[in-house]
């Protein structure tokens, strides 16, 4: 088996947790990285990791040179959350060839919000050969993939209610800013109003479960709530005070032929009680999945980029979706 | 969206439930139905269906003059769990041009028992341009397919374990007799030396979870015990004794590098408590995943068959197995 040729771009936590899990794939080889911050532009990326040893791969912000000079076959990609913001930047990998598999929420499902800028794109995968896949746990996972497949076992599926409660103080720092530890609930509310604070995915995860099931959904709602903390709560990163925001309520329900047919409901907080996931799915037959903890996001997040990397190597050329490739699998250290 | 043409071969109970689903399905037409059975064959497919129609499709034991005939787009084919024994099936079928969704068990990895037929058919399959697909839920589903998806969240996949407890007393008549329900036990052992009693599948689905993860297995271990009955227990179909056989207790364990890691525990039985499935997958982060209940097994085979149409019809030629295609999902009435 010939080794993958890879380079990172984005050196956050998950972004350092996808390259270290990389540098443990023996036909895997880090041969670039990528990010803007001025404190790792010119360090060597294994110096970056804490892996102890030197990698040869020095971190550069200019992601063209990068992958000009390295020839990877695949860039993993964990940047920023916005199809928009991140276009250039897959854009740039797609000119080069280069597959990508990015934790871009919503490239999960990028036509959603802007099927003509996911068109562009795609144009230019198909004309260069490269493949370009968004995924994740949440979307990409939990709240989308898994939900359709439990429907493969499952007829006349009339509706779909998918739960996810996280406690947001076993997540990275950067996802408890997001959910908006430690904040006034006025200000929470007010960030809400400006569309500068809700779980991003909700939508496309919505959306990507109604096209896989064939569903034309008529409109949806979404909610954006604080969760209330009623006692301290401490985190590495946040106190939280008694009236203070512990974290987010984020649901939404889609409509076709006016019924209500998929329901999500995400509560992610700090302290949250018995984390969880279910998928009960309303078929013939009926049932109901669950997940004792919940799948751990931050973890599951680095392995579902990770664990595609052969599925996107393996596939047509074009801007994909978790319903175009394979079923998701473990990829192993060969 | 076009009329999908289908022919169903194989009129039990599966095959019958199979055809009344297609039956609901706005964008299928049955154009014909194959069976062996002397007291099906010449009479309309509604009439042995209940459908309270004629659906103008008459039972036929000649399948390949039936495929001419109809020119169907896909064969449904619920007939035997051998793949040898349905080999002339699929291959007439594959002659024809016309794909095939099986519930035949060993067609879930056909080249684990016979290597050389799956390659003989997988080439007739892609000569004539027609895919075919072996699936169900156990095996199919619940201890392959669905474990392998959940790895997909998980890096450092050490081990997994599947556990399925199904009350066959929910099960149709030819499950409970294949369990053994009403055996003596000394007989139910007898028939397990001679090969002809064990739950049909469970290495498939062994070697295929071994098959997505790349882990090439040294060795295997299966038991195939009686679970004898303590009170008397009955069911529409049979009636077991205090002593007598209930079911079956199946397991296997795979081995890797010396180190076991995939081990799988089977048990139908009638009167089973807590039917239930889980997954649990020993990796970073560790999963466990729980239906209640379990999936139940014959609406779920019937829905894993129909469901698996569309991909399909959309999948490049040859033999192919869940591990090829898209990632399954219920496939709506348009």
């Amino acid at each position: 088996m010939k080794t993958i040729r890879v380079v990172h771009s984005g050196l956050g936590p998950i972004g350092c947790e996808i390259a270290r899990t990389l540098l443990g794939k023996k036909n895997v080889s880090i041969v670039g990285a990528v990010d803007i911050d001025p404190g790792k532009i010119g360090r060597d990326l294994g110096e970056i990791l804490g892996a102890g040893r030197r990698l040869g791969a020095v971190v550069s912000d200019d992601a063209a040179a990068v992958l000009r000079k390295s020839k990877p076959h695949v860039l993993t990609h964990t940047t920023l959350s916005s199809f928009r913001d991140v276009y250039e930047q897959l854009a740039t990998a797609a000119r080069a060839g280069v597959h990508v598999v990015s934790s871009t929420e919503e490239l999960v499902y990028p036509q959603l919000r802007n099927p003509a800028l996911a068109g562009k794109l795609d144009r230019i995968a198909r004309r260069h050969g490269a493949a370009i896949l968004g995924t994740g746990v949440n979307p990409g996972f939990v709240m989308d993939t898994l939900a359709l497949v439990l429907t493969g076992v499952s007829r006349h599926v009339r509706s779909i209610r998918i739960t996810r409660r996280v406690d947001a103080s076993t997540r990275r720092m950067p996802l408890q800013r997001k959910v908006g530890a430690g904040m006034k609930p006025a200000e929470f509310r007010e960030l809400v109003k400006q569309g500068r604070l809700g779980h991003i995915g909700l939508l496309e995860s919505m959306y990507l479960v109604a096209l896989g099931l064939g569903w034309k959904l008529d409109r949806h709602t979404e909610k954006i709530e604080p969760v209330v903390a009623d006692t301290l709560q401490e985190t590495e990163y946040f106190t939280v005070r008694p009236g203070e925001v512990a974290g987010i309520a984020n649901t939404a329900s889609g409509f076709c032929g006016g019924r209500r047919v998929i329901d999500l409901d995400l509560r992610m907080y700090i302290g949250a009680p018995d984390p969880m996931d279910s998928i009960e799915i309303d078929g013939d037959p009926p049932l109901t999945f669950t997940v004792a903890g919940g799948v751990p996001g931050d973890l599951a997040t680095v392995a579902a980029v990770v664990n595609a990397i052969p599925r996107v190597l393996e596939s047509s050329p074009g801007l994909k979706t978790m319903l175009d490739l394979p079923i998701p699998r473990a990829f192993r250290a060969v």
